[in-house]
């Protein structure tokens, strides 16, 4: 494995910079050709590396602390982050990224922002429209998928969700090694004539490509099936889609957990219940889905949960890893022209 | 209460007349002020409602059978069935509330032909864009909200959207005894400026109006959480966030299915745990569910869903009744000509 640099907003997320760090010295343990560097408070971090390091062997060289004075709050306005978060650990991260010190970075903040910045300082390849954020999604066989968009585009247009198609076939190739990814648009229906003219459009496009396996059109119900490797809709229907699927499962676990409590034969049941199944239900730990990537861009960018645990950040920088070592921006890159050549 | 006429549509769904006649039976038997038209097939259908009513005390003088030779299919083209199913269970459905002989209508048929054969023959209320497709929603205080547009409207413009506030108002208002219900537009986030244009166009509107009680964005993560009483959103979306649902909760079942069946422990335990808890989930059964209404058209249009069982079928006519025993039209009709007055 060549020697890489990577490097971790550890402003960012909900939960403050302790989470980042914790996850980092995992990360050093386990990745050992890779560098990094944390942007943030250098007294504060200094101290968390410390202590979080105290009981391990790792070696603290590997690490390089780059002062920020700045932090992206999560409402901050996107905009605004840019004219006025110059200082900022998650622009640090990106410029890091832009200027060729690191070849990927992690942030658990404001995705907005990130995509904001990420887009005006790391800038999108050549030919590619809009970069996408994407996610592994689980399916019923134990396998993964993706969909994207998940937010970083709310509106696009035909030619946009057919790149997305493009992108992610390239993620399912070379993060899942499917041969020949499935690609397929969410709408609402299976049927060629349903839904919006743009994703009518968008069919079309992947219909006459030879680059993409296109499969149709699939439903939220197929989400999870393992129908297609990749699921290709805009920002605002794949933001939806998840947190409906998240509203949907707290509801039936929230009940349950309430209806548990009135008597200990039902709880001691659930508990008996759950330590027999517990393991067969591993591949659904959200922990291991964390860390969206945004694909289309010059450099590898991975977005955390914003109140990721430390086990979930460190899964989302083991997923920067394994993309900047893959170099998946350049493996993006060779197949976003080979689309374009073509076309025109 | 009032003499009223519904007409059920036996010939719709993907399982047949037998569960419509079922369902009908049953309705006989709790509503003694409705009387009945079945359209569809008429040998069938009076085999049908002599086997199904023979163990029981039901007037059948108050069914009248409406015959017709053709069979709106699931996956027959709208545009289609206008031209040429113009004998069929579904047209003559709609014909008979168009024309005053009934006042509403079930149909568990091909939803995109429903729409646009009530939107064509039955026609919207003065003032009204466009017909909603809006379904109730169970949340987790154990009450219910509604959502629309789950599938009439792929795409809506900002006023499309703010007529479906006024009118779910009226029935979360006149179903649900809400006196002042809260609406909300479902969006990727909470704040102000995310969003879609359309979404935020609709928002000012929904903000301005005196006539509405508008409380803002809901998430996806929000649809069961009774954050609002109505959730506005395009038929695109809708249909997108209530399969996504569904597909999340299919694959959490089908995997404890599966997990189930590895030993004879884990099924007893589960038993037991169901047996204790199976009360306290009734308020989440599909069934009571079923039934999405057609609003802001001159007459009470049903969609019962098409894999409906008898039971499931019962509720859309039971769902039906409460709409036209209200007026429900007349009620919408009133209150878009009080927003319309407030506008211009």
């Amino acid at each position: 494995m060549a020697k890489i640099t990577l490097v971790i907003d550890a402003m960012g997320g909900d939960r403050g910079p302790s989470i980042a760090v914790a996850a980092l010295i995992r990360a050093l343990q386990s990745f050992p050709e890779t560098d990094f560097i944390v942007t943030g408070d250098e007294p504060r971090l200094k101290a968390l590396l410390a202590r979080e390091s105290k009981d391990t062997a790792v070696d603290l060289s590997r690490v390089r602390i780059q002062h920020t004075s700045q932090i992206v709050q999560m409402d901050d306005k996107p905009g605004q982050c840019i004219r006025q978060k110059t200082d900022s650990s998650m622009r640090a991260a990106i410029d890091l990224v832009a200027d060729g010190t690191a070849q990927g970075c992690v942030s658990a903040g404001n995705t907005g922002a990130l995509m904001a910045m990420a887009y005006m300082y790391l800038k999108t390849l050549p030919g590619v429209l809009r970069p996408a954020l994407i996610t592994p999604v689980p399916n019923q066989h134990g396998k993964q998928g993706f969909l994207l968009d998940i937010g970083a585009n709310p509106v696009c247009d035909a030619e946009t969700l057919f790149q997305f198609g493009v992108m992610g076939s390239v993620l399912a190739r070379e993060l899942n090694g499917i041969e020949n990814p499935k690609v397929a648009l969410l709408n609402m229906g299976t049927e060629e004539i349903k839904g919006p003219d743009v994703v009518k459009q968008a069919a079309m496009l992947l219909k006459q490509s030879s680059f993409v396996n296109y499969s149709g059109f699939v439903e939220g119900s197929e989400l999870f099936t393992g129908e297609a490797d990749v699921i290709v809709c805009d920002g605002f229907t794949g933001n939806i889609a998840l947190k409906s699927c998240e509203g949907m499962a707290k509801m039936v676990y929230e009940h349950f957990q309430r209806n548990l409590k009135t008597h200990w034969l039902s709880r001691g049941l659930a508990w008996l219940l759950y330590k027999r199944q517990k393991k067969s239900w591993a591949w659904l730990n959200p922990d291991q889905y964390n860390g969206a990537s945004l694909v289309g861009l010059r450099g590898v960018v991975v977005k955390s949960h914003g109140n990721a645990s430390a086990n979930a950040f460190y899964s989302a920088i083991a997923h920067a890893i394994t993309e900047t070592q893959l170099n998946l921006p350049a493996r993006i890159h060779n197949q976003v022209e080979k689309v374009l050549s073509e076309q025109h």
